[in-house]
């Protein structure tokens, strides 16, 4: 039997009434927790199946966001005992356990992030992360100087974002287009940005241009920092599948006046592309800095081997 | 003495009344023609310094300008003879050679640069170029069929234009964001540019972003093709000199509007990029097509060694 | 005391009467299966003693086979307990679970490769593996179609078993030289391939061919996917061993004929060679994909840390 | 009016009893010379025409070859001259510059590219190459020990062919297939291949595989070096043309009774492919070594600008 | 209360009676084994901060030397029970296992290493280092043959040291300059040198001059490996840190005498540079060999997860 | 006859009572103009025998170096004319242009080089060049400002040289290790180097660590500028000739007590190495700056084709 917060719950997030991918995945968290919490299930394995069922109730409200499933593996991944008991507790202890450490998530993040950034360096930032920018502000916390480059990033301009937020912390910002990117390359000493997610083989998906970037700041010797929470890894990807890449609305490119300018042409506007892990030298999440090779183990200690769905009827 | 077709044809370019790369370049050969044909010089050697003083004073007229000092190089480059009437007839053959030359000069490169593309062929362009352009009118009139990849090229979307120019020729034309170039590459067979100058190390001046896809065109596998005539070759730079980047307005990058909600931010706003021959597969001249590498020979053949202005005075 | 069932299978391996490398690691784990369940040791020590005993019997049948003392590693490695009921039963569960895994480890590779094909992509293929024809295969069942460059593979031509299969699946192919890899691979969305086995440094050992085709499609941007059971993971190089590469017989290069004519020349016929771990995208096992470089990670997990032989006497 | 002996060579080249490149330009160049001996124009316009017309006459029998245009480019773009004593002079002076310097060619080259080498060095050889191989004889008479790699080269194995002369000049061979190639790289000092026909954007056409190798020799540290007489550039690409690459026939590939077995399989079977100059560290012609990005001056030199053809009715 | 040994070894640590790295962590793990037994604590948690103060005090005494919190990690690390005795059993036991894994550590790595040599082949060295000449004389004892070419080292030309402990093995040696790397490069099979430090983003911090011959030996086709202990991995970095440089002496660089000679010069003398983790093959440890992308997931094994420090005040 | 002063030339060289690769090909240039102003050939062909004749006296008294026969080729190539008096004129007029050229030289590839050096650049600097310094000191005629790290260049330390011609002229100079390098190329806008001698393939032939230097530059994005004057372009290459490089003394690399100490070691000691083409952006003349992959056309303008020695007894 389902409790009821877990019904309320995947309502609340079908409706979109809980929003964000840390607020959905709190809420999942939580929802599992009220169900390990209130149920009167006998035996151990009737609390597992309930268990799965809420899990699969709550999965199939958003099937692609990634958070959503992330928080449901974490704490599956968690439960062990041979009483319901006990099964109840570690339930109830992962689900805490994961709250926990989203609340401090991106603050641990930050800190390990600025450790790499010293005194009077200049970052080339695309598109807006919170998590990007929690580094810089670690590091600022830390009595650090830092400037930034900011790429304006088309076709929503995100840049204007992060460049806002950058001038609030009184960080120096010199704002280019994203065809100068190259040019100032020279000019900086990381690029840094965050990730939409982290696939298995170490590919980064992130907002369109990342990888246009990493491969010119390859070339011209500029590290690449990707700053990006564990809940931004995506187990799935385990077991090969390749993450899907939103096409946006047409009209963020060409506006309708541009449109009726230039005549009948196609547009193409995907959301993000994918950046392979030799082009990126260093991934910061909360739990420590990792190599993009070698994400693929922190993403197996999280959420479980992958290559079944722990919610999966049995 | 200056015949007074120089002054006119001076003044007329210093205030603009002339513009654009070609049509200045016309003018000054067709003023030098004059100097040759109304001189009254007795001596070669008066012939000659009234000469050199008629290109000192239109190259005065526009110091930056490419095309200017082209012109009268190729005209003083072809002057030989040891009379009066032999560098006279030298000078007139070689700037009406020039013209001539000028005329055909893109259809000529539209012809060569087309034998370049194939029958089902996609290019990707970057910013406009009439030259690029060419190529692709002179496989269309071929009876190839030519697909197009255009990037919009920020901060001026000249690939508006762009795209409006294929759509006319009924090009089927594909808009992309300048950050989505990477992934498109996997779908082009060429990516095909303009170019603002030439240098002789065979490095490739053009719109701002240039060097950025011909970075990922070569990681991505894709031959880069670079359209431009001989009017474009810089030779200042057999002398070392490097080509001087104009930094354009900032309001093309950031509106007031924009600048209001994102704070005080330093704004950067080159015009060109500078892209190494090693990115570059070939240069598309009307005159053939060359590794980038050996421009230097060409650009030599057609304005002399360039190790001394031919105006200069004596 | 040897259980009788390991000195029968021994015999077997040695003859040959068990071949092929699944088929010797099923045997192998069930021949240590019944040591543990017919022994009649006191002791805990003694026990283990005579698994170790066993375990060298089997292993000294066939010192090169991989698969062998992999069997041997990954059932040895799970034994634990404190009394010889707990370690006889972790063996058998041990041994009862690595043959479950090995029936199921091509399907579900199969099914993990597949994700990684979309639909409408063309493979290119080198020698022969059912491993990466198990991933066509689940993509053909995913519904996907999937074209097929071929390459033919010399010196032994497994190219054409590879041909064969995929055209009684329906798949097109096009069977090309392997000198014309690099042509074709422009026209190719992967690069697939089995292994023959891989190594702790993440190198991959494959057909003869392999590492120049890795190399190419990298030049051309295509990815190189690997397609291998755990079972080729070669826990052997962990401490630093180099797999050894086979020679084979000259006359599959030259045959007798041809020798005649061209005269007296020394044939070199390696068997395989060894692909940098730098030129591979994913390494698809039974358990998911991974960087070749985090594939030891998986190795010292699936066989133990392997810095010493388990089966050692002590 | 056309010399007889141009109608007899034109139709001795159409019946193909005249036949290989150099035996071919030797032909056309003979048959030009007795067109300007034998004309009978009054004037110069004639003269020059009528020796177009032969030209025509003789470049209509083979329009694929590239040694035939190259012969008449060669000889017409050395024509000059006020009369018609002179132009024939000129005609008849170019005609036996352009035999002499065919019948040197090929010993020329050798010797330079017999400079390259050092006492000691071992060669890898892709395909057959008598320019080549003439680096190789030159080299054994200067007195220097030369060791080869010979590969196979599927489809056709001319590798054989190398190997056999090698062996007739005592030159160790060791036999691979094409596949081991990278494996012994490591145990070379040079790539030594022949040429098809160069480019004048500096790509090289060679037999299929020449670009993998090149691509893996530049991997792996090992210099290229491509032999080929100037007979082998290719002045239509000077106007962008590309080499249109013959496809053989599919039984090359795959013989009947393959075929058979396998089942029903597109085969491809191009006889060439093209190596970027990029992977090409120099072009040995019988004029000298030069890095291949700059062929094309010496292209230009031999053959004129190319821009237009010199055989065209004016 | 700490154990009147923690106190004394921290006082022999902090004035350097106790030195070098092993040394220094073989005393801190001892001290805390003291702690250990000696404590009289009642209660678990009061044991616990007990043993966090004897770190604590260990730690401070030299906060730059790495195997130092090296020891104190892994002691910690493995401390786990619910009651004093259990807790002192496992620090004990941690403890011993910490100095037996020392004690064998060089040995170990030394027999991994010599795996990966060949018997005939010729390594390149870069400074000094024991583990890496741990590799060639197990090896020497597996009776294969080794050349060396011997850098110099500059500017304190440890490869002196190197050189003559070779040549006390009787390998032969061949002394060149550091500038000279890059020719004798193509006559070697491996780069062998140490680490100084290893950071979990895989790069590996050694002696100046280590990262421009891994760029090279890359360039060349030779494979990069390095001998390094797990006390050299930096768990700090776990967390961002980034590996601090030490400046050493100027007159290392330049004499007083030449400096006199030279003028007015600044000198930098860094004594380590950062090798990226791309342009290393194998990092070489007492455990196993990995690729450096992968050394995190041992350091995290080793040393725990390194987001915290285990000393820390609760 | 041979003039008087072609002999006491010939001796004074031989002698190396006239020293320097300058005043070597002044001393040569001199000689062949008394040789024509002197002769009293009565025919052409005999005058033009007696230069050859003193060419090949000239020659043959130092076969390595280059400066001697580039001035020889120079001058015979511009030999032209019909009558001894034509043929005198030309050769004197062709060694007082090349002797004028000399003076000019450094000058003129100073000017240029400094073009490419902005205000406030930092170059690095391997071994010590006046051709590069030259570049330094018009730029600071220029009134531009520039800063040096100047590489010690072990053995012979040559850049302390450097370091103290660029203290003289209020440069401000950071001393490094070679090793260094790779860590301060980021602090650096250009390498900039001279050579020794460059070859018809490109490469580049200069002090032993250049190669290095040169690979590094270019993995940090670094351009790599070579100063050189047209006398250091080696026509010998043109076929196909490698330039012999020097082995110089063991005790530069070792000295007689540090061997002592070391034991019985082999030192190699070259002093120069060849950098490929590819990884030079440009090679700066006196008469241009240059891609060096276009150097071969200059070297034949200047030279001759080079195929025959035009000194070769007829």
């Amino acid at each position: 039997m389902l409790a009821p917060e877990v019904e309320t719950t995947a309502e609340d997030i079908a409706e979109m009434e809980v929003r964000g991918a840390a607020t959905i995945a709190r809420a999942a968290a939580e929802a599992l927790e009220a169900q390990a919490r209130d149920s009167d299930a006998d035996a151990p394995a009737q609390f597992r199946e309930e268990l799965r069922a809420a899990a699969r109730r709550l999965r199939n409200t958003r099937p692609t966001a990634v958070s959503l499933p992330n928080a449901l593996r974490y704490v599956l991944n968690e439960v062990e005992g041979d009483t319901v008991a006990a099964l109840r507790a570690s339930t109830i202890e992962a689900a805490e356990r994961f709250r926990d450490q989203l609340d401090r998530a991106q603050d641990d993040l930050g800190a390990i992030g600025a450790n790499r950034l010293r005194d009077g360096d200049t970052i080339m930032t695309h598109c807006h992360s919170t998590d990007a920018l929690a580094c810089v502000e670690a590091a600022l916390d830390d009595g650090k100087e830092i400037e930034a480059v900011v790429k304006e990033t088309r076709p929503r301009k995100q840049g204007h974002i992060t460049a806002k937020q950058l001038r609030e912390w009184d960080v120096p910002v010199t704002m280019v287009v994203d065809n100068a990117a190259r040019r100032y390359l020279d000019d900086v000493d990381h690029v840094l940005v965050g990730a939409d997610s982290i696939a298995a083989d170490g590919s980064v998906v992130n907002k369109i241009g990342t990888s246009m970037l990493a491969v010119s700041a390859r070339e011209r010797g500029v590290p690449v920092m990707v700053a990006a929470q564990t809940l931004k890894l995506h187990p799935d990807t385990l077991t090969g599948h390749t993450v899907e890449i939103e096409m946006r609305d047409e009209t963020e490119v060409l506006s309708d006046e541009e449109r009726a300018e230039v005549g009948d042409v196609d547009v193409e506007n995907p959301a993000f592309d994918v950046t392979p892990p030799r082009y990126v030298d260093a991934i910061v999440t909360e739990r420590g800095q990792f190599p993009p090779e070698s994400v693929v183990t922190l993403m197996r200690e999280q959420y479980g081997e992958g290559t079944s769905e722990p919610w999966a009827e049995e």
